[in-house]
């Protein structure tokens, strides 16, 4: 008998008695049984609570950096290891092509975020959100809002599609976070899931308590969270809906994210008529859609929505395309380029939709529901009664009310066709799905794209553009990225995940923290003016990472500027605007009372009033943000710069780091010239004598 | 018989008939008669519907800014008109300065959203959500977040304690977000709504449809919703567990947001003994608390956790201060300084909650549940049978792990002290509260208060840390201000309001957006690099509002940098940093490759390189953003600069707008050397000849 899917927790692998009743799980290609799953007997509470006390301590005691920096270990881990996912991906119906989809990408989502985590985060634990809000008119009471991770675990709940991305997509923005995952993958699949988190395990990289695996249904789940955890669910919309009731989410404070199947459209528009490059790309979209993991995407297109006097040609080119380059079959079999659904439940629960689509008016107009012939592991062409296949079907609906197709999901190799002659009521179409995770829109037209969009952006969580400037390089309809949302309002689920820093945030609390501004310094590691800063002593820049502290501060002399020196430096810069060379003009601008100094003269001026000169530890300026000039400076005013340390973020794998100092320019009446943030960076240790 | 409060729905003032039942609502501290309320016979689908209709549509034609400067003239219109609405507030048990909080509070929304709305949004309808994604390598694929508004209706259903601050806070950012709004106010309070509302409708600035008033109680109202609407509801946990497991919010796709009571804590810390500021301005502001609004708050100190040492100390310190300073009675009593709660229901809830408070074995150290003597409206000194006072009430527990009063709020003049001896301990006894609106902290030691709001900030959505620095300047713990996010988890509700533009947001949806950059141009009002540009015909800086268009552009002639430059501008600025003077010490530096132009060196020229100096629209350059150095620049290269003109923003009340131009400066090998926006002040009309 094959033996039963370990599951990981308690940071050690359980297996269930041998005796318990299990689960069988099969090929999805040759019905064999690939493994059986039961939980029978497993300590679902203290594997839970494992992960919310060990785990939160380990992440706990890693910054985001250094967090970023074991997401990028794990993703070599696992790169090492790939092949051997690969062959167990063959066994859920993926072709090679699906498996990079699944497996390749989910790696890419930890790349994106060891990344995007280390330029994007501060290297601390508090994430602080937005500008100061000075809340007195004395300076002396600020508000800030700042994000700290929940105090829980976040469990995922995965669909059976992508059990390596889905389950990666979720996990990285959570270790992210500081938030400890436990996975709980879909039975069909959820042997290729054991598989990768066997290789972070193997792999030694893992902070205990920070990765759990259940293998097998938890009926008991949700009775055992608390305020602090977050269920991050994908599946199907009923499904969510019921997890969502549970009392644990309705008062009890869990934060409850799905992501759902929806009724996703792909729009053609009235430009893009046969013969056109975005009529091609609509079209080679629409085929991959369908094929690609055998249509079983929840981004998949499920509508294909395109003007009237196009469906014919649309139908036609989608048959072509699809009997000359799909090959349905065992993806072990040479040349398959589409294989069977996940199991045969699936197939046999996307044919009855099928004939819920028909009975609602849709006529098929390519492929058919009859068993096809196949290619099989060994390349001949056969049937494969065990096998869970589904050729690629069109439907086509007539214009008309009903709602049946869009709310119907045949989650399979399925679309259906509808037509549309003005943009309201393309975007009328679109919103009848009820809410979906992405619509695609076919056209070379912006006008078309941004009434569209306008319309039917509410309804999305993603809209993709196609034309021919980026048919080439558009990563397709079906495909979410780790830097954009994926999700979508309504029948999507509601929920929001990926989108770079955004997934991060969704693990973690926003909360507004008002105090002085000596109390904001030390809470967000950022000085706040008015706190405490130290004038005194040897210049910042001869500091080293090791030695600076926020608030250390250059106070420089003052300077007076001449008309001289503005007719020097407009000579020296080319820079004549009249603002600084006509008096009379300048007095009638509203903004001067007459010539007054170039602005990026009082900042070149600024910095050769605060700068160190010799070499130090200040390695470079690199760069300056949110620079306003706020008073204009005539001739024989004089100016001033105070710069204060104001950010420190030493590098994990840099001999430097950043620091961010806050100038203030002043003038002879304290009136403030200009302020901004020069960027540096800086090196970690004094250099050696 | 009193008249039956009117509804206003459809644009038009609506009753009842005559004849139908209705509830009567009360004067708090008299009993007297003040209104009744039915909404019997009221069409609320067409209401509703005509708010998703009109109101959208009035609401789609403005922009941010025209929505901001509508605000700003209902602030205005509330204001000319506010001594009827204290007058009418008087009847609902409000002093004078819980008057204020209320409407002065309630009219500083509008104008601070009023504000915000136009220097933190552009001038369009479309919010676009952090940096641009490059999704391909040649750039011509790329994504975007942007925002757009919900597509239905915002439905408040409010707490009968702020009747105006609780709807207008939620009313400007739906406004704002061009979402129209109806109104529900609670039952006891509702009279002060309509008046309001009615002022609002007098003044004739209402956009049709933009803003309706249900006077009276909606049972089927969740019926009548659908994707694209949203609730805000304020009130107690219970009623927000019954709305939400509504099919509306829990399937429908209606956004649901929560603010409900919760048990929030206020912290003394260890080193705020007797006699320091801290502690005075603790005690200050719990007894601030329990008495404005006679303790009516969401947001008040229900449990003030104090160090075990310090405990006698605080009761005996509350007591003192209750004694000099609170005088209970009628509000239009001389010298009343805290009034009736709103009802009789109200008063005889919150005794019943009290009950329970001791029977889980708190102990009355101050107060009494007795009927209190109070000042009557005429100055007397008496008993208000039909009155509901009650006296302000602090209760002591035992250390223990007692849940009642982590759990049990009397919404009124009432606290509960609880001991702790660590900052662990704190933190515990915070987070059982299961999520609160607030948590103050008073201490002036930075090392305890960041401990404790890294434990307890995820229980929290707002902390409010007080000490000598910011004592006076405070606004208290009690009170959510417009740019600070109001809500919590858990048991406040899990929702956000204010906070900023945060709140606009709430009301719209967040949208992934992929395209070329013409697409994402076309649609974002933001040129993005790859777009098409115009760098032939007028200089740029020549053209008005009227007359630029994103993309025009000017790509100037190239300029070589020489080392006699480099060292001109050295001895003219005074930044001799050793990068730019010593040839060995730059060449040892890891980012040169020896002696290097000054970074403001190359943006001094850049500006002379595309400057148009003669007078023309261009008023001034106010400020830089995003500054970038990626290439340093070595005597003999020569730098060249595109400006391009990347969003534009004309002001609704000046004569100019901002232009925000995209600047890259590239070397004679093509490498970009730097990149950054300018922000510049541009008159919307060609200067008259």
């Amino acid at each position: 008998m094959t033996t039963i899917l370990p599951s990981y927790v308690t940071d050690a692998w359980w297996t269930p008695a041998a005796e318990v009743a299990s689960t069988a799980v099969r090929d999805a290609s040759t019905g064999e049984t690939v493994a059986r799953v039961s939980t029978e007997g497993l300590d679902l509470g203290a594997a839970l609570e494992h992960a919310r006390t060990v785990g939160q301590a380990s992440l706990g005691a890693l910054t985001f950096h250094q967090r970023a920096l074991l997401l990028k270990q794990f993703a070599l881990a696992l790169t090492e290891r790939k092949e051997e996912l690969y062959a167990i991906s063959a066994r859920t119906g993926a072709t090679k092509t699906d498996s990079w989809v699944d497996i390749d990408g989910g790696i890419g989502v930890l790349f994106t975020y060891a990344s995007k985590g280390r330029r994007e985060l501060p290297n601390t634990t508090v994430y602080v959100d937005g500008a100061v809000e000075v809340l007195s008119k004395d300076g002396s009471f600020l508000g800030r809002h700042i994000y700290t991770r929940l105090p829980g675990v976040a469990v995922q709940i995965n669909a059976f599609n992508f059990p390596v991305w889905g389950s990666l997509e979720k996990f990285a923005p959570a270790f992210l976070a500081g938030v400890p995952t436990v996975v709980k993958p879909a039975t069909p699949t959820g042997y290729l899931a054991e598989a990768f988190v066997r290789i972070l395990v193997e792999s030694g990289l893992l902070p205990a308590g920070t990765l759990s695996l259940v293998s097998g249904n938890v009926p008991t789940l949700f009775d055992h969270l608390r305020l602090g955890d977050l269920v991050a669910f994908t599946g199907s919309a009923s499904t969510a809906e019921g997890l969502r009731a549970h009392d644990a989410v309705q008062t009890g404070g869990v934060r409850f994210t799905s992501e759902t199947d929806s009724i996703n459209a792909s729009v053609l528009g009235p430009d893009a008529v046969a013969g056109t490059p975005e009529f091609d790309a609509y079209v080679k979209q629409l085929v991959a859609e369908m094929t690609s993991k055998a249509g079983q995407k929840c981004t998949a297109i499920r509508r294909a929505i395109v003007p009237t006097a196009s469906a014919d040609a649309v139908v036609g080119a989608v048959a072509a395309r699809i009997a000359e380059r799909t090959v349905l079959g065992d993806p072990r079999g040479e040349g398959v380029t589409m294989g069977p659904l996940a199991s045969l439940e699936q197939r046999d629960e996307v044919l009855r939709q099928v004939g819920k689509l028909e009975a609602a008016g849709g006529e098929i107009v390519l492929g058919s529901t009859d068993a096809p012939e196949v290619t099989l592991a060994d390349g001949s062409r056969g049937s494969s009664p065990d096998g869970a296949f589904v050729a690629p079907l069109l439907l086509r609906f007539a214009p008309g009310p009903d709602a049946v197709v869009h709310s119907t999901e045949a989650f399979g190799p399925v679309s259906s066709l509808l037509t549309y002659d003005t943009v309201d009521q393309a975007a009328d179409l679109i919103a009848r799905g009820g809410g979906s995770l992405v619509t695609s829109v076919a056209t070379h037209d912006p006008a078309f794209a941004v009434a569209l969009v306008n319309r039917a952006a509410a309804y999305n969580g993603r809209i993709l553009l196609l034309d021919r400037d980026d048919a080439r390089s558009s990563t397709g309809h079906g495909s979410p990225l780790p830097s954009l949302v994926h999700g979508g309002p309504g029948r999507a689920g509601g929920g929001e995940e990926l989108g770079g820093m955004r997934a991060v945030l969704h693990h973690m609390q926003r909360t507004a923290v008002q105090g002085s501004p000596e109390m904001l310094t030390a809470l967000t590691g950022i000085w706040h003016a008015g706190a405490a800063s130290q004038p005194e002593g040897r210049h910042p820049f001869r500091k080293s990472l090791a030695e600076l502290r926020l608030g250390d501060q250059v106070i420089s002399s003052s300077r007076t500027v001449t008309l001289a020196d503005i007719e020097t430096f407009a000579e020296f810069t080319g820079d004549t605007f009249y603002a600084h060379m006509d008096e009379e003009a300048a007095a009638a601008n509203p903004f001067f009372p007459g010539r007054v100094a170039h602005g990026y003269l009082l900042v070149s001026w600024a910095a050769g009033l605060f700068v160190d000169p010799a070499p130090g530890p200040v390695l470079a300026n690199y760069g300056l943000e949110n620079l306003r000039f706020l008073t204009p400076v005539s001739p024989g005013d004089s100016i001033r710069v105070e710069l204060t340390a104001k950010q420190i973020t030493p590098r994990e794998t840099d001999e430097y780091g950043e620091v961010r100092w806050d100038a203030v320019l002043k003038n002879h009446e304290d009136a403030v010239v200009a302020t901004y943030d020069v960027l540096t960076l800086v090196a970690k240790e004094p250099a050696a004598a």
